[in-house]
């Protein structure tokens, strides 16, 4: 069960959480061993991506007929993934989609530590949000400094996300997930992914009125 | 400035929210006229696909040197984008994530009304979110039915989420923005747009990780 190289595709990486959240449902109702076929129909995927994506992520032999472990793959996925390992992250913006990030506490689960979030209203600076802190923005730069924070999450305005990945970047944050509407401009070896609910809609509104 | 057909990429309808924001931006800034490599440069965006996308939604010819005009620009995207046709929507689950965008007051610029929301919880039953009902899940197949729902949004947990798009595919919705984390069964034309929040934190996790 040694850790795989970092050779996977971005799809794949993708459909991991929807691996794991299958696998333990299966789990929960009692189930030891599944077949590639059986999560594929599950998934609504190909069963021979299904088998190549898990054999990127965990050594573990399939049987024929019976299939894979169940909890041996479950622990492949999450140690491949990372989610035992807690990577601290922040969020810059704690408007109505700040909230609800903040009160998910879902993304524990994905190894995801929400530990402050950081905001310009006056009225929202020293309380907490579902248990974290907000700090008034212009204390982002030294607190990045000091916890050594990998990840940074954007949910402000478009205008001011740029100058928010700046200090990001400056402060050694690796990889930023960015929900502000503009594309933002980092150094390489940074990460931005970007989540665009407008794109989505757009997506949506278009093929109805198509 | 008649409606262009609908021979347009998934990827060039999700920068058409990039570019009205760019170009809102502009028009508030005084600007008249864009250049499409000014728009290029902005958005960190290749000019030559700048110009192709905005010929795709719009008959505006632009100057030699002195770009295209803004205004109309702005409209022709409204326009090909139907933001200005408000289309209703109602979204079950109304727990952190389904209150979030409930409060999401933005997404009416994008031509989205949300209308109603649904759960099981009783204490939310009967209450306003952000000024919208919500009503008991039993409610929503004749809600939708009687109202002519085109957009269902899901939040709720992964595993009763396919019953609800079958739901939702039953009342004639068109477009599904799934939320939750499972692939959707659905019939031929009904499009689901998938948003998972967990596939891209699998994305951030791994760049810091690996």
């Amino acid at each position: 069960m040694e850790k795989k190289a970092s050779n996977i595709t971005v799809q794949a990486l993708q459909r991991m959480p929807y691996y794991l959240h299958c696998l333990e449902q299966a789990r929960d109702n009692g189930i030891k061993t599944i077949s590639a076929t059986s999560i594929a129909n599950e998934l609504k995927l190909n069963d021979v991506l299904v088998r190549k994506d898990i054999a990127a992520v965990s050594s573990t032999q399939g049987k024929p007929k019976a299939g894979f472990p169940v909890d041996e793959l479950i622990l492949d996925i999450i140690d491949y993934m990372g989610y035992n390992d807690k990577k601290d992250a922040i969020i810059v913006g704690a408007g109505s989609l700040g909230r609800a990030l903040l009160g998910n506490h879902e993304f524990e689960g994905y190894g995801l530590s929400l530990v402050a979030a950081f905001d310009i209203k006056p009225e929202l600076i020293g309380k907490e949000i579902s248990g974290i802190p907000v700090y008034h923005i212009s204390e982002l730069e030294a607190f990045c400094s000091e916890h050594r924070v990998p990840i940074g999450i954007i949910t402000t305005p478009p205008d001011v996300a740029q100058g928010i990945a700046d200090t990001f970047c400056r402060v050694g944050i690796m990889a930023i997930w960015n929900f502000a509407l503009t594309r933002l401009d980092v150094p390489e070896g940074v990460l931005v992914q970007n989540e665009n609910l407008a794109s989505s809609l757009a997506m949506l509104s278009h093929h109805i009125t198509k």
